[in-house]
This record gives structure tokens, sequence and C-alpha cells, in this order.
């Protein structure tokens, strides 16, 4: 506490450093507070009791398996990054045009990458450490053992935040940010590919991953042999405890990592138009405001505490609550320091974090069983799997409805903030677009200040399901089990609500994403244009959807979702088939592991997953990293096919924008089709979920009953679904605008 | 066949009537000749024999429960059709500046509502009487019954495509066409409107009927009392039947009525920019080209025949075949008449008519079970129903890839072909644009000219389905039961295929549609700058994404067709449900039924899903009509937050387009991910029909495995995807641009 206390003091006193500069240091300075943070957490967590043998066995095979497949998951992306980057330098080195910018670029994109790796193996470490420790306090404490899922959790939240933020904060320092502040923003693009690159592959490899274990499990060992969940006669039991990490834990840190950094260089992007108003502080804020989100979360998570009574969900959402606040209150400071205190921009910010928690109720309103959509799905389960099925496709494809509708009116209200915040000035230079779009910026800005607090509640999910499945096959008393099916239940909440809000934020932060596109085109041709511009002025602020090329590069956007998700989806059915086939061996070949005298092979189990999951999340990877680039590369040649007159002049040279133009259009309706699916895809696989938890409590014949087994295919349907699809979809969304940003040169 | 010689030599001396006012004439007196072709197809189906007396009792069931639907559907879209044409005189009467237009519109409104209802009506008439023939047929001759069969679809396809040339001919000349060429296409765009709120409501009220009935049928009949389909036990057989002919037949009947309405009048618009080129021909040339269309599909229907042994889905392939020829060949000669033998515009109409091709090429490989998609679904069935269903939407999720690629190819190329068809003149005053959106606009054309064919093919599919119904339900011996499942098995390719078309046309004609909608925005504005614009030349060709407004536009238009859709597969399971509780009641009430004993109440159940679908059907219609026009209405006074300096001046008014370019966003991204999403739920939901039947030829344990029941789940699943929502997405595309086209002055 005392550490934060410092901060604030060193905050007040550089006032003075009113150039800017001084900001920089600030949130370096706090992100490397925060990495301490980080290592006082782990501390706290790995200090903790580590319970019985028994249990050390089962933590042990789960770290093992999970270690394994984040080692090779890493070596694959590592080797996939290093050919990406190669393929980047020569594209760039090909133009003598683009050449100067290749070095930076590559190093940029490689370091974005190896950020989000070290954050994610920083978290996992901890994670998985974490499990033991949680159902160990549990036998004593239920609110020591909510802490240490709570603060294992918070390394992830923690440490992916700060790596943004030191990543980018150091990029711009080293390529002369100080000195060049406009310039350098359009090279630190390549961070934030780099993360979206690592981010695709890490949420595809665990979604696959933690999905085909799950379902796999499920239908040899539920279905087949009829043994409960957590069986430890079931020798996928482990591989599935193990997807759990790598998939939400893992997969959604580098999701998020890959938020903050697009936001962080989309946002000083556009900080940059805005610089003969605000200089290098607009440039600067985002990094701050984001720094100030850190300290505000680390005081959230500090304060949890809970006793033996109390829903473990109550607690949580006070120190979320007090999170908000503070993230609040640091953005009113960030204002006053940098945006010569236009209150404006804090309505901006305010209403990011009001969609924030919007979307978090929404969430809540189609995936908990206290409502319409879920009871409807439960009660549809009376006629069969079929109804089931149907019902839950309906509530699906009604889910996105509401958060449209949430995004629509915070992008128009933060845009209208933006233009409102100029209305007084003269500065004559920036455009009606530039200012409404930095209030969007500042709103996404305020969505995020808290993700550090949701993704240590994320993580507290599996913290906590793994804590649960060591209980159960430890055979602990049944109050313990009781105990940690409460934090369970909890942790499955926390991982609906923050699949809700990092679609919401990639939403939101997709729209400054386009304008960074925008802006960066620009750019580059005014850089071809350069002497021979003279007087003339160029913008490149329209996307044309009544144009036949731009037309057809959003149907391709929308379609490449589709594509990638059935992919994703395929993926997850043909990496189940291998657990399955394995399963069955083990019982065929050795009949003394169902009847408890054998123990079962989970290394095999473990091993097979791994190796099929990395397998099949290369396909659709490429497909997402591939078609932007075909479409803006092959367009650009399209002029023919636009414009009767062939290349049209701009200033006086030809430059054809229609390849540029065609991405940006795949980039949007990409974007939007994604959010659509996405949302669908969670909330469907989340209320199935929860409509067999709701007959599990006794509803429509309980347990066993005709309508439970419906409701058990139902929530197999919707597992892909909320947990691989869904998931990946984010991330490609954010994929699409940090590859366009970085490829835009070879566009034009 | 003589008719259409005669009507051939009164072509060749029209063409001294060069101003092009005979050609008119021409397209009006073909459509009358085709509504005579239908008279005499009519004759032929109804001179047939009917059969047995117990046959006839079945086929009198099925006529009078399909009759009164049709009549309480028709009262009720007609009252909901007044109330609209009140609302829209209203509308355009409360501002002084569109009240000129006022009756004009509504007049065309009714009218085209009207029309498309007559078409429907007389339609169904002969489909519901050509069953029985086709089914008495049967028993003696296969090539007899097919001609029935088809003949009997060819008086739906005729008279759909024959009204609404027509229609659209007529309003054309007696709104003063002839005189004043280049204003009355604009007027004539309420008989677009009026023809996609007939078939949004016909469309949606059968398909849902026909699979609240089916699903309720089967989930009583097959899953809870174990007979077979189509037994006369079931009390919800007869309400099924009547289902085949409400949904496919009248739903797809309006749903072709509407392509062809709006497409008429979208060219014709896009004809009037061209006018100083080619004059009033250049507006003609789609009448024309419709009007040769009919012949080639009559001809088409005429030569087709078979015998015995061959598989009669080849014997309406060589229809095909030849109608598509003589489409060319048509489309050649208006080239040669009325386009000054610019032979670009047939290279366009060709890549129209091979896009039909791809479409249904396409559509086959993701539906038939001799290809991946279908057999990988069958496969999945082992592991149960939930590897079935997420195979199924995997499947489904693939499959709008290769059409976007095809529809955007399409575009690209007939685009630019129309840029090259103008590469040699001099006209100075047709943009670009126009020229190159009249390329697209005759791949439409060219799309559509086999309309009438395929729709023929279309209701050829509901006739078999019932003929081999009521053989089953009549106790006729296995051999003919044979020859009428070979009838419906090819009715089955033939309902999948048309739905690929459908869907197809609908996104090849939207581009044209958003075109005209331009246009007339541009008119509008055009109008009211009247004689204060002076020399300023104003367009409006933009639809900017980057725009806040246009964005969040272009979001609601994707959000509104995941929500209708929601709706729309709600709405089944709620009537299903009342179907499910009736054949309950019945059973329970009168055990006789099960016995064979007692005769089940079928009318009790055609009354309930009749009521229950209008009832249905009403909300998701109210949404795809309210929506977008409360979006232009509402967003055109959002100035303030787009731009920072109010409303701005356009010539030397202050006019804000902001909500018209917002809406046209909805409609251009609404009606790209209807494409999508229908194209997946049509194309999904014929895969999963298809690997059911592929199990019962044998494969995977065939009927009555385990495999079979997970089957039949995701058949289930399906059905209101491809015969209730899939269906009712191609109307709502095709709404959303004609009922902006209509409202567009409200938005100004």
């Amino acid at each position: 506490m005392h550490m934060w206390l410092s901060a604030a003091a060193i905050l007040w006193q550089v006032e003075p450093l009113n150039e800017g500069a001084g900001f920089l240091w600030l949130a370096l300075g706090i992100s490397v507070l925060a990495l301490l943070t980080v290592f006082y957490f782990a501390q706290y967590v790995l200090r903790s009791d580590t319970g019985t043998e028994q249990m050390r066995t089962i933590s042990d095979a789960i770290r093992e398996g999970a270690e394994a497949f984040l080692r090779r998951q890493y070596k694959t992306i590592g080797m996939l990054s290093v050919v990406l980057a190669v393929l980047i330098f020569i594209g760039y080195r090909v133009s003598p045009r683009n050449a100067p910018l290749a070095t930076k670029t590559v190093i940029a994109f490689l370091i974005g990458a190896a950020c989000s790796g070290f954050a994610g193996f920083t978290g996992m470490y901890v994670s998985i450490r974490a499990n033991i420790r949680t159902a160990s306090a549990a036998r004593t404490s239920i609110n020591r053992a909510l802490q240490i899922a709570l603060r294992g959790g918070a390394v992830t939240g923690l440490v992916v935040v700060a790596m943004s933020l030191l990543g980018v904060g150091l990029l711009f320092y080293f390529f002369g940010g100080l000195a060049a502040p406009r310039e350098v923003p359009y090279q630190v693009v390549g961070f934030g590919f780099g993360a979206s690159f690592v981010a695709l592959f890490a949420q595809l490899g665990g979604g696959i991953y933690t999905k085909a274990a799950d379902v796999g499990a499920d239908l040899v060992g539920k279905v087949e042999a009829g043994i409960p969940e957590d069986d430890p006669r079931n020798p996928a039991v482990i591989a599935d405890l193990v997807g759990d990490n790598v998939g939400d834990c893992a997969g959604r840190g580098a999701d998020l990592f890959e938020s903050t950094a697009a936001e962080n260089v989309g946002a000083m992007i556009l900080g940059a138009a805005l610089y003969p108003h605000f200089g290098l502080k607009g440039i600067l804020f985002p990094l701050v405001a984001r720094a100030f989100g850190l300290i505000a979360s680390t005081i959230g998570v500090l304060i949890v505490r809970t006793d033996e009574k109390e829903d473990p969900m109550q607690a949580l959402n006070r120190g979320y609550y007090v999170t908000t606040v503070l993230a609040i209150a640091g953005f009113a400071v960030a204002v006053h320091y940098l945006l010569k205190d236009n209150w404006w921009f804090l309505g901006s910010g305010v209403v990011g974090i009001l969609t924030a928690f919007l979307f978090v109720y929404i969430t809540q309103y189609y995936t908990e069983y206290r409502f319409r959509p879920v009871a409807s799905i439960a009660k549809a389960s009376l006629t069969g799997p079929a109804t089931n099925i149907i019902a839950g496709l309906s509530v699906g494809l009604e889910t996105p409805a509401l958060p449209v509708v949430v995004i629509g009116a915070a992008l128009m209200l933060s845009y209208w903030f933006g233009l409102k915040a100029f209305a007084g000035t003269s500065v004559v230079e920036i455009s009606d677009y530039a200012k409404g779009i930095y209030g969007t910026a500042i709103a996404t800005m305020g969505m995020l200040s808290t993700a550090a607090y949701i993704l240590a509640m994320d993580t507290f999910g599996p913290i906590t399901d793994n804590a649960g499945g060591i209980i159960e096959m430890s055979n602990q008393p049944e109050e313990i089990r009781v105990k940690t099916d409460r934090l369970d239940a909890v942790g499955n909440t926390t991982k609906a609500l923050t699949k809700g809000y990092a679609i919401g934020s990639a939403a939101l932060a997709a729209f400054l994403l386009f304008s960074a596109y925008l802006d960066e085109v620009k750019e580059i041709v005014a850089g071809r244009l350069g002497a021979s511009a003279g007087s003339f002025k160029f913008s490149f602020d329209s996307v044309n959807l009544a144009n036949v090329p731009v037309f057809v590069g959003a149907m391709l956007g929308a379609m490449l979702v589709y594509l990638f998700s059935s992919l994703a989806i395929r993926a997850v059915g043909r990496a189940a088939q291998y657990i399955i086939e394995e399963v069955r061996r083990q019982f065929r070949e050795n009949p003394g592991i169902m009847q408890g005298t054998a123990k079962p092979d989970y290394g095999s189990c473990v091993d097979i997953v791994t190796t099929a999951a990395l397998k099949q999340m290369v396909l659709p990877g490429i497909l997402a990293v591939g078609l932007p680039i075909a479409v803006g590369m092959i367009f650009r040649y399209f002029t023919g096919f636009h414009v009767a007159g062939g290349v049209p002049m701009i200033g006086e040279q030809p430059i054809n924008l229609i390849g540029a133009e065609s991405v940006a259009a795949l980039l949007m309706v990409g974007t939007i089709a994604g959010i659509l699916l996405a949302t669908m895809m969670n909330n469907g696989g989340g209320a199935w979920d929860n409509a067999k938890k709701f007959i599990e409590t006794g509803q429509y014949g309980g347990k066993r009953s005709d309508a439970h087994k419906a409701a058990v295919v139902g929530d197999t349907v919707g597992d892909p679904f909320k947990d691989t699809a869904g998931p990946s979809l984010h991330v490609l969304i954010k994929l699409l605008s940090t590859i366009t940003l970085v490829m835009a040169p070879l566009f034009v």
C-alpha cells in the first residue's frame, strides 16, 4: 500500500515537468511497480500450504501437463513468429519507399510477441501452483482460499497489463518518440500485431485443447462409461483440468494483452492527430490512464476479503466497485494533468466504464438461470435434445441485440463528447473527425482501465475449478467439496462475465483502430507525395460501401469470420476424436482402471491432445492472417474494375487506394460480423451450460432425467462455441486491426 | 408452341417502332400470353384423373386446410397492408415536399401487394389439386406424373413472373412513363415494397406453419408414439402436408415474386440514369429481358418428359439447360434491339446465368451425401446427437465461403463489363458508377431470366411430397410408393437448389437496389434544391463506414438479421408446442386413434397451427419493417453526433443526409449478414436432413440405430433453419431494399 502512496507523491512532483516527457517515465515507473506487485502476489501464493501428498500428486500432474503444453505451444508460436517476421521484413524491403521502416516494424513485432509470451507464461506459472494452495486453504478458511485464488489470478491480470504498457512505452522511447512524437506511434504498430499474433494462436490452441479434452472426457466418461465428472478413473480427467488453465487462463490473458496493446498503439496514433492542441501529452495520455488503471486494480484486489457465510461473488464485486471508482478518479487526475482539465474527456471515459458495467449485466441476463433465456432452454429440454438445441440457438441469435445497441450508443456519445471537448478551441488544423474519434478512444481507455482486475477475476475461474477437481480426486470430505463448489460457481460466473467484457472492449477498441488505420494510410500517401505534394492536402477518411470492390471486401470480411469459426469448431471435433480413441483403448486394454485397481495413464491423454490442438490451430490461424493481406495486395491492382480511367491521380502521382479501402471494409464489416457471432456463441454456450445446471438443481426431473440428458447435449454443443470459436473471434477481430495497421504500406 | 412463334413474329415487326414504346407493349403482351399459358397448364392438370375415393378424402383434407390457411393468412396480410398504406400516405403527406407522391406510392404499394397475393393464390390453387393427380398418374406412368407435377409447378412459376412484369409495366404506363421516362421509375418503387411486404408475411407465416406442423408431428408421432412419418393415425399429419404447400409453394412463390418485382423496379431506376445514351430503351430493357425469360421457361417446361427407367432429375435438368440456352438467346435479341448491339451487356447477362449455375452446384456439394460435408455429419452421428450438431454447425458456418466468392466475382466482373460497354462512347453526363452498376443490374436480369423455370421445379417439390403422402395414407401398393418416392427425392433436391438460387439472386439484386436507393436520395435532394440549386451539382454516392452514425447503422443492420432469425425460430418452437399438446390430448381422450379404430381430428390440428402461425409471424414482421424506418427517421436528427458545425449546407439549403446514409449502411451490412446467415441456415439444414437420409440408406447401422437417432435430432434442428428462418431472411434482405426505396423521402 505504501508503495502506491509514494507513487502518488511522485505524481504530484512531476507536475512541473509540463512538457510531458515526465509522464512517460511515470507510466513506465508504475508498470515496473506493478511488476514488483506481481512478484509480491506470486510470493504470497507460493508461500501457502500445499495440502496432502495425494493432492500434490494430482496437482503435479496438472502442472506438468500445462507446462508441457505451454512450452510446445510457445515453441510453435515462436517459430511461426520468426517466419512471419522474415516475411514482413521482405515485404517492407521490396519497395524502396517502405524499406526504412522494415527493421523497426520487425523489432516491434518480435518484442510484442515476446512480451505477450512472457506475460502468458508468468501468469500460468502462478495459476497452476495457486490451484492446489486454494484447495488446501479451503480446508480451513474460505477467505484465505478466495484470497489465494484471486491474488493468483491477479498475477495474470497485472503482468498482462504491465507488460503491454512497458513494451509500448519503451519502444516509443527507444524509437525516439520524445523527439519525433508525431511519427513514432506509427512505428510501434508492429507491437500490437505481435501481441495479436501470439493471442491468435494462444487462444486457438488453448481453446481447442480445453474443449477437445472436455468433450472427449465427457463423451467417453459420462456418456459411455457412466462415471461422474472429475472421476480419477477417467484417463482424460487431467487433460481436462489442464485445459481449464491453458484455455481460460493463458488464452484469455493473451486476448486481453492484445486488447491493451492494440488500444495503446491505436490511441497514441489518434493522439498524434491532436498534436497541435495537446502536444506530447495527448499522445502519452493513453499510457498514463492505463498506468492509473493498474494502481486501481491492485488496490481492488488487495481489499477483497470474505467470511465463511458470505457469497464470495459479493466480495469480488466489492473489489470491482472499488477498482471502478478509483479508475474514474485516476482518469480525472490524468485529464487534469494531460488534457487541460477538459472534463468532456472524463465524460467519454465514464461512458467506457459504464459500457463495461452494462456488458457485464447483459451477459448475466442471458446466462443466469434466474432469467427468461436460460429458463426457456431448460424448459425446452423436456421435449428432447432437438428442442433444447433449437431454443438455445434462438437465445444465442437474440443475444447480440442489446450489446449492439449499447456499443452504438457508447460510440455516438463518446464521439459527441469528443466534439464538445474542442467546441471552444480555435485549432483549425484538427478535423472534426479526429476530435470525435479521440472521444471514442478515451471511452475505450475507460473501458480497459479495469482490465487488470477483470482479468484477475477471470483467472480466478480456472484456479478454483482446478481446486475443486483436486479436492474431488483426492477424496476430501464432502464439506470441503461444498466450499470449493461455492468458489467454483463464482468462477463460472466471472469467466462468463469476462467474455462479455472482452468482446465489448474489442468492439469499442475496433473503431479507434479503424481510424488509426485510415490515419496511417493517409500518412503513407502523404509520405509518397513528399515534396511533389506542394500545397496539396490529402485526406483518406472514406470507406465507401457503395464501391463494388469495397463491398466485396466487406463481404469477404464477414465470410472470414464464419469460415474461421467453422474451422475452429471442426478442430475441436477432430482433436476430441483422438482423445476418445485413446480413452477407449485404455479402458479396453486395462480393465483394472474401471474397477479402480489400476491407475490410468493420464500423461498419454495430455500428450495426444497437446499434439492434436497444436496441429489443428494452424489452418484457421493461417486463414486469419492470410486473407486480409491477400485482399489488400490483390485488390490494389483492381483499378480497372472500379473506374474506367485507370489509376487515379492523387496530387501529381498515380496512387490507387482501392486495395487499402477494400481492406478497411473487410476489417470493419468483419468486425461487425465477429462481434455478433462471438456474442451469439459466448452467450448461447453459457446459456446452454447453465440450463443444464438449472436442471441439476432438481428442476424438470433433475439429474439423470430425460430433460437432463437433453440439456447435456446442449451443454456439449455450447462448449466449442463459448470456449473455442467465440473467444478466438475476439482475438480475430483485433488481429484484423493490427494486421492491417502493419501491412498498410503494402496495400498502397 | 405456335403461340410463341407468333410472338416472335410480332417481335420482328416492332423493330421499326424504334422509339421504344413498342417494347413496353411487347413485354406486356408476352406476360398476357404467359397468363394464358398458365390457364392452359392449369387445365392440363385439372383434367387429369383424381384416383380413388380414399385418395380424394385425404387430398380434400389437405386442400381444405391449405385454402383455409391461405384465406386467413391473406386476410391478415391484407389488413396489415391497409394499415401500412395509411401510414405511408400520412408519412408522405406530412411534408409538403413529399405530398405530391403520396397517392402514387400508395397505389403502387397496394397493387404490388395485390399482384403478389393473386399470384400466390393461383399457384396454390393448382398445386393443391396437382398433388392427387400426380399420385393418381404415378399408378400408371411416371412420365405423366412428372409432367402433371412440373406443369402444376409451372403455374406458380409463370403466374409469379408474369404478374410482376404486368404490374410494373402497367404502372409505368399509367403513371405516364412514356411521357416522363426518367421520373416514373421512382414512382413505382411502392410496387416492390408491396411485393416485399406480402412476401415477408407469406414466407414467415408459411415457414412457421410448415415447420411447427412438421416438428410437432414428428415429436409426438415418431418420438413419443413411435409411429412412422405420414401415418394416418397421427392427428397432425394433414397439417404437416398442408405445411409443405403453404411454406414451400406459397412462401417461395412470394419470395421470387419479390425478387423479380424489386429487380424490375431497381433496374428501371438505373436505366433512367443511362437515359442520355439509351433513351427509353435502357429503361424498358429489364422488362423485355424478363419477358423473353418467360418464353424460355415455358418452352423448358414443355419439353420435359421421361420414361420409367430414367432418373427424373435428368429430365428436369434437360429442361433447365434448354431454358438457360433460350434465355441467353433471348438476352442476345434484347441486347440487339434495345442496347445498340453492345455485346458487353450480353457478357454481364451470361455472368448472371453462370452465377445461377454455380450456386446450384455449390448447394449440391453442401447438401448431397455423395460429398464430404454431409458425410462428415453422418459420421459424427456415431458419437451421439451432440457431435452431430457440432459437425452440422461447423458445416453450416463453412457454407457461405464459396457463395460469397462467387457473388464477389460476379459483381466485379459484371461491373467491369458495364464500364467496358461504354468505353468507346463519348457521353459525359453518365458517371462511371452508373455504367458499372448497370452491368451488375444486367447480370441480375440474367440470373433471374430462368426464374419461372426454377420456381416450377421448386413447386414440383411440395406437389410430389404431397403425392407421396397421399399414396402412403391411402394404402397403395409398395411399388407405387417406390415411384412417388423417386419423384419426392427429386423434389427434395429441387427445393434445396431453389433456396440456393433464391439467396444468390437476392445477393446479386441487392447491389442494384442499393444503387437505386442512392440514386433516389440524390433525386430527392436535387428536387429540394430545385431552382435554388443553380449550377450546383449534387451527388450522393458514398456510404462511409468510417462515420460513426453510419457504422452504428451498419451494426444495427447486422443485428436485425440475428434478432429476426431468433424470433422466427422461436415462433416455430412456440407454434409446435400448441400442436404437441393437441395431439397428446387427442391420443389421451380417444385411445381408438392409436388402435386404428377411430379417425383422428385432423381439422383441429390444422386450425390450431393456422392460428398460432399467424399470431407468431407478427412480431418478427413488425421488427423487420420498423427498424429501418426508425433508424432513418431518428438518425436524420443526429447531426450533432456527427459534425461539430450543425446541419451541413448543400447548395444553399441545410440538408442533413446522415439518416439516409446510415440507413444505406443498415441495408448493405444487413444484406451481407443476411446472405451469410441464410446460406448457413439453408445449407446447414439441408446437410442435416440428408445426413439422416444417408444413414437411412443403411450406413452406420441404418434406421433405428443410435446414429440414426442422433441424426434425427440434427434433422429436427435443421428444420426451422432451412424452412423458416433461412427463407425468411431472403425476403428480409429484399424488404430492406424496397422499404428504404419507398421511405427515402422521410429520411432526408
